[in-house]
């Protein structure tokens, strides 16, 4: 590890940590209102401080919400360009009480620093602008053309960017994207994220009668909106936690044999895993797969929420005229969200009860991704990893979405490489978030090197 | 139809309808805690109203909530003693722009008088008070012992009277109950409710993780609570209406052949009532059965809603860690809601999903009611009727509840004679309530010939 970049981010350490504390402190929640100020006080630190270390183009591009923040750096010639993402928008920080600190006010405590955003996504964000200083302080070049692109909408649904890089500019022309906001599978464990679920998020409304109904007056006769709501979920789930619906499940690409073999390497306890995080009586789910496997490879059916009706407290015997029911489908690789929503929508209407009218609606949607792992970005990946880290990196999925992911691959035919430092323990969207300081330091020097290797 | 009280209420009708509009300008809503003071000045106009007619005993009797009104004359010898029974306090006025005047600015339009509790049930109240007058000015005395008995909180609960009926005071001594807060069948058909249903109304409470999780990272592995609520809801009812609980039916003692035959007899089109009342694209519920006794004779299962997870607009991907389902089932006659709450929960425990816990909730509970029809003060009121009307009482059952006539049972041993004036469109609860004036005039003449009647 004789990079000169690497030394100058290891002398450099205490500084970059303490100029991380105070972009932690502008408390940038971006679906506050009372806080769109401070995220634009922090997009104009990331661009005040990308043009301090030599970055160029630096500018604030605006959008209906949040700014984006757009550098470049495009001297290198005959090497890739990579466009390196990340966020500077955090989420809420309620229930405040159960913080140990105040989320705005950066704490170290055994070897981790505590603030709301400390590693989704400030921390994440800083250690690539550490490494692109880093590397230009000591060479004064990068090794390959770099773009930088960060945004402030990552937690309100990232409508701007959505935007922004459906319309392709010639800004974001690039071989690579290097996404920043994943974790470790374990601690001290080199982690790559190489496959999400998409989705499709929809909604189903019934409606019986033509007004809200006396359950008395009418129960018996009058159709029950929320009964259809569950005969119809019932019978798109099995008890087993197979769906149900004709021909979900054709199209899957399975995972490879050599994928599901690392994956029964990893260091997961399943039983560890539903008393520390899930914490129920028992793990549900489809039989003959293990629960990476169901959360990471096998689509899935989830009920959100079911407006309607009378929830407070007490008795109000209501037949409600209308109910429904908030129904999101996780997709795996094969599957499209466009035909999984047909096949769904025609499902529940054909099993609809008699006497209700339903519509079915499509709230939005999300390719499921898969990254091939001998992409030259994902080996040069793995190597930086495993000069910094130690370890072989293992290659892991994630059961949820990163939009933007999918956006770079749509609209750019941009690969992703997912390269984060966060831990599972990393209370990310809770109180008391954290980054471990060791994997900031490691992150950043991962990040260098990464960027060294992709020019080999 | 010599009586000289009728008489004496024929030429009064002009007074009682005036003092009836000014019974109905005092806003008591009970329901509505700014309103607390009006519901006492409704209690008070009553009390002062039965004393200046001749009611003896009079008094304010003061609950947790609003007042009772009570008022008794015990001077008849060797006759039975009525209950007379009704309640002050209204309903909420919202959505107060669909109403064409003021709710409690009282007018009177094509025959019927618009205002807030004009029927439910001041109108009705202010005929027994009317009845009782024209019969104590015409006669210096009232053919049978009365006890008076109204209640300012029947819109929320009934919480007072019911304690102070379970406490079975000597006040409330008497032969039978008179209940006015019903309606005709049909208009100008007289009109007796003999039946009502029982109900228990219960929560499912199912938790699932310890913590809200989210559908990416843990579906497919978590159990979802609302998943598991569909599944115990749709094998509790199938799509026939009918409901699965082993036992449920078991005990039902059904209509004789001669009601159900009454029932056939009775103005009811099913078209008409789907079209006018539920507005549903068809009606629901057991084959076999007409809507009169999938109403009024047959238990029913619905769902209120379902609080929990998330119910706003847009997609939030929550696997909540619990969820709620409100459910009701109406009970009819042999059901008892102790046997029927345990035959469900020990259902619903027992198919419960894998992964779950559950609570199963008894929130509140009442008896179904039958009166005989072969009681003497259903006879006396049905040749009182008989008489006014001019044409044959049709004996119905509701769907619904009254809890009182359960309570004057259990506690007091008092069988109800429940007459009422209202008509099936008078927008009870609705904007536009309206009672018909001529119902109140006729609604004063049955009362008055009724406590003459159960005098011979």
């Amino acid at each position: 590890m004789s990079s000169p970049a690497v030394a100058f981010a290891r002398q450099n350490q205490p500084r970059f940590l303490s100029e991380l504390k105070a972009l932690l402190r502008i408390p940038s929640i971006s679906t506050l209102p009372e806080h769109k100020a401070d995220c634009r006080r922090a997009a104009e630190m990331l661009s005040a401080e990308l043009k301090r270390i030599g970055m160029e183009n630096v500018r604030i591009l605006e959008t209906e919400g949040h700014p984006l923040v757009y550098a470049d750096w495009l001297q290198a010639t005959a090497t890739p360009t990579v466009l390196c993402y990340g966020h500077y928008d955090v989420q809420p920080t309620d229930p405040l009480e159960e913080w140990l600190s105040p989320p705005f006010e950066p704490e170290e405590r055994n070897g981790n620093l505590y603030a709301r955003g400390a590693v989704d996504d400030k921390g994440q964000v800083w250690a690539q602008v550490k490494a692109l200083e880093s590397l230009l302080a000591e060479q004064g070049k990068l090794p390959i053309n770099v773009r930088v692109l960060f945004e402030g909408e990552e937690e309100v649904g990232g409508e701007g960017i959505a935007k922004y890089v459906a319309s392709k500019p010639p800004e974001l022309k690039a071989d690579f994207a290097l996404v920043s906001d994943t974790e470790l599978f374990a601690p001290g464990l080199p982690t790559l994220c190489v496959g999400l679920r998409g989705m499709i998020y929809t909604e189903i409304e019934v409606r019986g009668a033509k007004t809200d109904l006396h359950s008395g007056m009418y129960g018996g006769a009058a159709p029950n909106p929320f009964m259809a709501l569950a005969q119809i979920l019932a019978r798109l789930k099995d008890e087993n936690g197979h769906i149900l619906i004709p021909g979900f499940y054709d199209d899957i690409i399975p995972p490879s044999p050599e994928e599901l073999s690392a994956w029964r390497n990893l260091p997961f306890d399943e039983e560890h895993y539903r008393i520390t995080e899930v914490g129920s009586k028992q793990l549900v789910g489809e039989e003959g797969y293990s629960v990476l496997e169901r959360t990471w490879a096998r689509p899935t059916l989830e009920v959100h929420g079911m407006p309607g009706g009378f929830i407070g407290a007490g008795a109000k015997t209501v037949i409600p005229a209308k109910a429904v029911a908030k129904v999101s489908m996780r997709l795996v690789p094969g599957m499209t969200p466009q035909k999984a929503f047909e096949q769904y929508s025609s499902f529940v209407k054909k099993i609809a009860p008699a006497g209700v009218d339903m519509e079915v609606r499509l709230i939005h949607s999300g390719d499921p991704c898969l990254i091939r792992v001998d992409n030259p970005y994902i080996k040069a990946a793995t190597r930086a990893l495993h000069e910094v880290w130690g370890r072989e990196t293992v290659f892991i999925r994630s059961g949820g979405s990163i939009p933007i992911v999918g956006d770079f691959w749509r609209h750019l035919g941009l690969p992703s490489v997912m390269m984060g430092f966060g831990l599972p323990d990393d209370n990310i969207h809770a109180p008391n978030e954290k980054f471990n300081i060791r994997n900031f330091e490691l992150g950043i020097e991962s990040l260098i090197r990464f960027l060294e290797e992709t020019a080999r």
